[in-house]
């Protein structure tokens, strides 16, 4: 049996602390570093926030959408990020934030979560709205190959609170029912399961208790976005230590394009981070 | 001020009829046509479907996962896919189903709602699970183009009835909000705007006033998925005409690799939807 991906990221989280870098090269940051909206802008960027991980970060998060604005070029531009960032030992979580039925949903698993594919990635994000049901090709291809699958539970945004916080069978939120169907995916795992939530950082704790989700959480929000590592630390204190994965982006990025400042600003985050959380 | 992406459909769906054949390549329809699982078969697959679709449909609607799962090389298909069915005038829909916030969003316009983008369409699907404001810019985008989005509402799978049938505000579901704040982007377009919803065939119909949407409805389901013509017209009458978009893939797809057979089949299928549909 493979080790789940939950475990792995936890023993990394222990080795290496909690920062996930967002590889966000949007057409802001090519501007803010001096370099042309176009592929070799964009390799160029993305490729020095992947080094800019290096021994800074345990984990990369690329956003597909802005390799996306460049059609297939900037697909193979995201596909040498994934290799690179694999060969340094990075762990790579593709943000594409897929969600689809059936067959479809059989090639997302195919495209991102499968050996020899040329974006095959370490975990994916995934949208729940279809039912968290729907994603079982993906969670049999994450829990098979000891990959993840990180569900979006409870985001950070103010628009997502109508979906987010309707009423399910009378009694327990959207968040709520998510995260109880993942900790149901995860039941049966050692310690950590390979599936795992999204859960924003500039929210409220969802009244759900996470220490029965045993997957790892992922944490946007930090940095740029309003979340302080204080706030991390009382959100998500008493779930199991090196769970949880905080992604900081723009407060990392807006240093650039000077290398040793976006270092210097990741190394920071990563302490401040890791001291938060006890 | 641009012509809305509703309008031109509406236009276009009474010239040609309602169909719309969805381009699903994937590995199981590869193997009935006797091509080998690898890009020379997606592309023999893919561009097949559009010809079919040519003198039959009005609209194609490409499923992105099956050219994911080759990366790059099958982005690469997608976008000739793309460029091929746009130069034969057909309608095209990516079934993409993006959804995230700010930038990322923002991203995701560029990719496929802007011209000069290599993946640019005629619409896309997205997800509303972190709410239908949080698709701002590529609303944006589709009303400022031309183009159009096809918002989930209302999906046909059983695993998506615990969050689309969540009630918000103690009043209305959360498919009911959606279509609501979809109604609510199109108000003030002449007849029809540029925002859709999906909506599946083999479910029932939501409770909400159609009629008040103002925007075209995609319909995924009919034929193999298990709805019928019959089902369509009972889901779907009262709407303005020619504001519904029928999807059907398996159903014609099935027929290949022979092109006469597939051909026929989109025909009859044309036939039976525009007959049942008043």
């Amino acid at each position: 049996m493979v080790e789940s991906f939950g475990v792995r990221l936890q023993e990394l989280i222990t080795e290496r602390g909690p920062l996930c870098i967002g590889v966000d090269p949007s057409a802001t940051v090519l501007e803010q570093w001096g370099r042309r909206d176009d592929v070799e802008g964009l390799e160029f960027a993305a490729l020095s926030i992947v080094e800019a991980a290096i021994g800074t970060a345990v984990a990369v998060k690329p956003q597909v959408a802005f390799f996306e604005r460049f059609g297939s070029a900037g697909y193979r531009i995201l596909e040498r990020v994934i290799r690179e960032a694999r060969d340094a030992s990075l762990v790579v979580v593709a943000d594409a934030k897929r969600g689809d039925i059936g067959s479809s949903v059989e090639g997302y698993a195919q495209a991102w979560l499968t050996d020899g594919s040329p974006l095959a990635v370490d975990a994916l994000t995934a949208h729940p709205y279809l039912g968290v049901g729907s994603l079982a090709p993906l969670v049999r291809a994450a829990q098979g190959s000891g990959r993840g699958l990180f569900v979006l539970a409870a985001t950070s945004n103010a628009e997502g609170r109508e979906v987010q916080g309707a009423i399910v069978d009378g009694e327990r939120s959207v968040e709520v029912a998510v995260l109880g169907a993942i900790a149901a995916l995860n039941a049966g795992a050692e310690s950590l399961g390979a599936i795992g939530a999204v859960i924003g950082a500039t929210r409220d704790r969802p009244d759900f208790d996470l220490t029965r989700l045993q997957g790892p959480i992922l944490v946007p929000g930090v940095g740029a976005q309003g979340a302080t590592p204080e706030r991390v630390r009382r959100l998500f204190g008493g779930v199991p230590r090196a769970s949880v994965l905080v992604n900081v982006a723009r407060s990392i990025l807006e240093r650039g394009p000077d290398r040793r400042a976006v270092h210097d600003a990741a190394r920071r985050w990563r302490d401040e981070i890791s001291d938060a959380l006890p």
